[in-house]
């Protein structure tokens, strides 16, 4: 069934009117007619069920005939704070494949040793919009704009904190250590790693070296393995 | 340190003498000189220690100083037979995640609804290779040529079985049937999903329909995803 994001659908009303670009794909490019059935989704939790009542070119109206909220909420919150690659389609495809597996929160982080030291955010949100709709997910997870590593480090969490890092020193792993259905932050770093007073800074506040296995991982391999790690473990 | 594919390697001889290509890579491009250390791995196992003996640029001979055999060897053997994507990108893409987290056999297998029909595997071998060599694994990945689903469930396989689909019937699911340190074998099939009776055919045959969790995966991620399980709980 067709879906559409509406981030801006309010809850109370009993229709929703669908902009002009969605309603020329849904009326002369997708011929939906008055009566189809379509889904709306507001990236807060929110699936929503409704029909065609005026299938107008330029400014569909919808009629809501039901809605669901929290749809599909996960156990869990997973914060990864990620190096963005050098070549910007592997954070891409990381972002898509984090979206389909289960991911709340994304924050780029320039580190010492990062070739890439900025990022276009606007462009990622789209790639992730793009990935909720189409592995139907309710909740559009968030993606922070770009900070320094120290500037990250000064932020406040609740929850459990893990770096996963290549030095040869003390590591635990999620395995061992993640407390089921908690909030979960994971620092990724850049093809380089980390450097070693960047991994102590984060141990220093509070974080614990993880390991991820023995494969050598690509910044975005590590970054999905993670993810897989943390939802695969509060399954 | 730089890294060479060397199938062709004879375990036996003290040296080994880099094609004209390599030859050229290593003196030309990379300057390395008599007495830089290399290493080189057979793709069967072994990983060897060389230094340069002779920097020709056309015929550089390299004098082996060790050879660690069965080089990070993993514990049990996965061998993923999946439906190749409409976009083969997204199956490169696979093919180099896999490479990295841990997989050693691969067969596409063409299904009813497989919208692509045939695909070029020496390209696919190549993107094998370049990861196999980026994620430092002596172990190169078998990538079988494609056979229809039908022809696939001919072929003998001492080990367990597993199809994941997306049909809403009785599943398992890895973590409750993988017996460690085993030999798996995982079907996944096209975007429009395996159809029933290619699911039929599949039970019975020995496989057991298992579930990758509840989001709606696409192929290469659901692939990936089981890659990941099988070498998670394998730990």
């Amino acid at each position: 069934m067709q879906l559409f994001y509406t981030p801006d659908i309010n809850p109370k009303s009993p229709n929703y009117f669908l902009n002009e670009e969605e309603s020329k794909h849904c009326i002369r490019v997708l011929r939906l007619e008055k009566g189809s059935e379509v889904q709306l989704i507001d990236g807060k939790g929110s699936l929503y069920a409704a029909i065609i009542q005026d299938p107008h070119p330029k400014r569909t109206i919808l009629q809501i005939i039901s809605v669901t909220n929290a749809f599909n909420k996960r156990n869990h919150y997973l914060h990864i704070a990620m190096a963005p690659t050098k070549n910007i389609e592997r954070m891409e495809w990381f972002l898509e494949k984090a979206t389909e597996i289960g991911i709340d929160e994304i924050t780029p982080i320039i580190c010492q040793r990062s070739e890439r030291k900025e990022v276009k955010v606007d462009r990622l949100n789209k790639i992730i919009t793009a990935a909720m709709k189409q592995s139907l997910k309710a909740y559009h997870p968030v993606l922070n704009e770009y900070v320094t590593f120290k500037q990250f480090l000064t932020k406040p969490f609740e929850g459990q904190k893990f770096i996963a890092h290549c030095e040869n020193t003390d590591k635990t792993n999620l395995k061992a250590e993640l407390i089921n259905n908690g909030k979960f932050l994971i620092l990724i770093g850049p093809e380089g790693d980390f450097s070693t007073s960047e991994i102590d800074e984060a141990l220093l506040t509070g974080f614990k070296a993880i390991t991820l296995g023995d494969s050598r991982l690509r910044t975005e391999t590590a970054a999905l393995e993670a993810c897989f790690e943390v939802n695969f473990l509060n399954r």
